[in-house]
């Protein structure tokens, strides 16, 4: 049967690397169906969140145990025919000085590229994990997936979420602060319970603020050993746990058992595992704060979560969407949006620089530059915010771009190309980038010419609408191996756009320095104009009139 | 005659360290008639701003030049019998990365203390000075000066600002920039004239669109200078410029004769001094640009300026302040108040954080710490303004309050003053201040203490708003050699605030650290508790309840 390539069925392997464990899903994409079918699991303890208490940093041995059990992860995967891997890095990884230096030897170690994530971002994709296991229906629900660094927070309807959070309770976490006796002291445990409080009371009340929810839905390994531990103590054996209920009633009584047994017959607890038993009171008494908090009796536990939420992110990336998840497919665009309104922007000037940006990338691209679909969108999402630091003060705005860009939480990006887009935008005027600057410092060598590239594009773009008024309704570019022309199209013929081409001339010498060949910047010539150079005239001869080389954009 | 010592008059020095020049006056300051009079004038011509072209620090040479300057006018000052002299410095020093160094320079140098203000500040400085020297009569104006490395741009009616703006065309900046031809060349004269437009374009776009104004005045060196030449031309030689009028028909023809002068012919001109010849072709350029994007045929000269806006804005400090200047008392207040709103600041639990902070400082002054009532004000607006980074992220907060206030462009308030208010949020959570912070790093001694001492109070007054319920009403401290003792005063006498007064413990360490006393906080004890306490009986012995001691704030 001949079937066409990209409707191939292809393996994947997501990995999510958390503070308590490391997760892997293996699946079959169906591209046809829209939908994907889980191939195998793997889930190892590693406890990369036990930092060291002083400086915050991973421990050696924690990033051994992990770099091990990634390289069994990826031998795995490749067992098993995986012809893509998304890895993600989230609490662990984020709050350790060391973490991006982490990631890095994970790439040269274990041959794996990690993304690093932010705490929002992970809730977005527990969200579309979620979704892919369970049916919505237009309601909305609350989500809480309890990790070992963070707890993360949701409420959507199945369509776009309304709030995402992520709050810095986790089952690692607070264990390694609050229980220092065992069993748990009744002074540990209030100071625990109060800690737990502080940190997820703000997030639940916005949460209520924003209306009532059908039902709580639980994700995450410690939701799940609760689920276990109350289904035996019920005399049953699930084989799964999916859409398992949980009451209140029962957490209650679960939790203050668990409080009472040290960490010994803790482990002898049916449904506890070996490596759960330790931060599992911690564990508990989140989920018990937290329901207690958003009044719910019930939680209903959804198998599926973060590393789920990678392979629907994936699958919406490349446009294999399916039907109930088709409001998630533009959440980059969404949020670059979103920012842009938070921030006052001129958004009719910011759409004119980003076309004339995106123009002159697709222009050279293949023959000044090899950037993928993939970078252009980075391109779009800085040349749209790239003024945005004006909120805060016109004099270096570009500086406030990136910070507001960098620190804005948006989602659908990794942290990495979150850097990229904010300096991006911070190198839209003055400067260009250095090796100095700490914000480009920070990248790595391919995004360091992706910055430098983007940003000469987006220089030209702005000096392009140096009035604000929209007035070049074009660009083209024409190649030849030592130099580059750009003819500027004006809207209205009677405007020689001598602003904008003045402004354009001081942005060469960027272009010049990092392509390598000279930039001639002059208006387009007019049809009569070109006919009088060709020595004829229109009405008489109009087949003389030569078509210009390159490609017109308007 | 017996007079109060606050009424006394009181010789002042203004000082205005600017690109081009150091200007001086010296005033009598008569308390009761809410007025100045100026004793004397200095003026030096030590074009600070020729800046080295490839770094952009001020040259060593200009330096030295700027030392003896204001060496002379100190001697001069105090021969003048000056009990105090104020001093800022502007554009020059604001762009230079050796400006600040140079500012501590002057102060171990000459012995005086030079405040960096931001160019928006400068604009409503010079409002100040021109509204001190002409009656508005509440309606709209628009003023313009020219200095060496800015110009500022105001609308205004007499009552607060409605425009500030300052912008990098300064006449000394676009001489070094543009005039390299003597005359200047045609091709010269079309760069710095578009350089012109391109600079001032948005400021005059924003006043336009604030709506009409009834005159334009013009201050400043390069404006005077162009107002002496024309009425040389007109063959008369005024005592006085003040309200001299320049019409934009005799601009354009100085403007033209300026441009075909070299610049020994320029020296010649009547009205043009020695060092104004080589700047005064680009200072016509911006005003003749200005004026016709203005859409003004007549501008009115006003002699008062920066200078003069120092003196009004310590007499407004002091309460002296002119009727006509009523409005402009508040303009800490207000700017604190404009960035809350800006950043959708929640007041309620900001106000309630900052008269917990407030009661702090004051209880424990003269006690604990010495800071002066200008040293309050900054906490009141740090405490104010703490949480404004949540407008960015939740995630450190406290870091993006920190950028938001440094960046915000306060009004009111020095550079260095805005360093510290900056700090003081930045540090109301997480990390206590470290000498590896840069933001920290940057403070000088005294002020390094100052934000360590206001941060503990600020911590512990945010502790103490945890629920952001306003739930405490009030604190009271008692001392003690050793130690310092917190007592909390609910609202409710049913609210025990355990959540405040579990977070208040965490701060503490910071709070011992910093002042060298242990601190206990507890909750107040009602009347009932401390007769108990007593071992007695509300009802049979009232006499017997002992007064808490120390002061109680609600």
């Amino acid at each position: 049967m001949l079937e066409p390539a990209a409707d191939a069925e292809k393996t994947l392997a997501a990995i999510d690397i958390g503070t308590n464990s490391i997760h892997m899903v293996v699946v079959h994409i169906q591209p046809r169906l829209a939908s994907y079918t889980i191939v195998a699991r793997e889930k190892q303890m590693v406890r990369l969140g036990e930092y060291c208490q002083k400086t915050g940093w991973l421990k050696p041995e924690a990033m051994v145990r992990a770099l091990d059990a990634l390289r069994h992860c990826k031998a795995f995967a490749e067992g098993l025919g995986a012809q893509e891997m998304i890895a993600v890095a989230t609490s662990a990884v984020r709050e350790a000085p060391n973490g991006p230096e982490f990631l890095l030897q994970i790439q040269r170690v274990v041959g794996l590229k990690v993304d690093l994530i932010s705490g929002e971002e992970e809730a977005r994709r527990i969200y579309l994990g979620v979704l892919s296991a369970i049916e919505f229906d237009n309601r909305t629900h609350a989500v809480i997936d309890i990790g070992g660094g963070s707890t993360e927070l949701i409420l959507g309807d199945g369509r776009e979420p309304r709030y995402l959070a992520s709050v810095k309770a986790g089952a690692v976490r607070l264990s390694e602060q609050f229980v220092q006796s065992d069993p748990i002291s009744g002074r540990d445990y209030g100071r625990l319970r109060n800690q737990v409080r502080n940190l997820i009371e703000p997030a639940v009340d916005k949460l209520l603020a924003l209306g009532p929810f059908e039902r709580l839905v639980g994700t995450s390994g410690t939701i799940m050993t609760l689920a276990e531990i109350d289904a035996r103590r019920g005399g049953s054996f699930p084989t799964s746990l999916q859409g398992y209920e949980l009451t209140l009633a029962s957490l209650e009584q679960i939790a203050a058992q668990l409080r009472e047994l040290d960490l010994e017959a803790r482990r002898r607890l049916p449904g506890v595992s070996e490596r759960r038993a330790d931060i599992i009171v911690a564990g508990a008494t989140i989920l018990l704060e937290a329901m207690q908090m958003l009044g719910v009796g019930s939680l209903t536990v959804c198998e599926a979560a973060l590393r789920e939420g990678l392979i629907v992110d994936w699958m919406i990336g490349r446009g294999l969407i399916a039907d109930r998840l088709r409001y998630q497919g533009s959440v980059r665009e969404r949020s670059v949006l979103q920012l842009a309104d938070k921030f006052n922007l001129d958004t009719t000037h910011a759409e004119q620089v980003t076309r004339l940006s995106l123009s002159l990338f697709d222009q050279s691209r293949g023959r000044l530059h090899r950037w993928s679909d993939a970078d252009r969108e980075l391109l779009w999402a800085a040349a749209m915010l790239h003024n945005c630091g004006h909120f805060i003060n016109h004099s270096s705005h570009h500086k406030h771009s990136y910070y507001l860009i960098r620190h804005g939480g948006m989602l659908g990006f990794t942290e990495e190309e979150i850097e990229v887009i904010a300096n991006v935008a911070r190198y839209h005027r003055k400067s260009t980038p250095k090796s100095k600057h700490r914000e480009f410092q920070r990248l790595v060598k391919e995004h360091k010419r992706l910055v430098r590239q983007m940003s000469v594009f987006l220089r030209l773009a702005s000096a392009l609408d140096r009035r604000h008024k929209g007035a070049v309704r074009g660009v083209r570019l024409t190649f030849a191996p030592q130099e580059v022309e750009l003819f500027v199209q004006p809207h209205d013929p009677a405007d020689p756009c001598e602003m904008e081409l003045w402004n354009a001339e001081f942005k060469k010498a960027e272009f010049e320095q990092e392509f390598g060949r000279t930039l001639a910047i002059a208006l387009e010539p007019t049809a009569a104009e070109t006919l009088a150079v060709l020595g004829t005239k229109a009405e008489t001869q109009p087949d003389a009139v030569r078509v210009p080389q390159g490609s017109w954009v308007s």
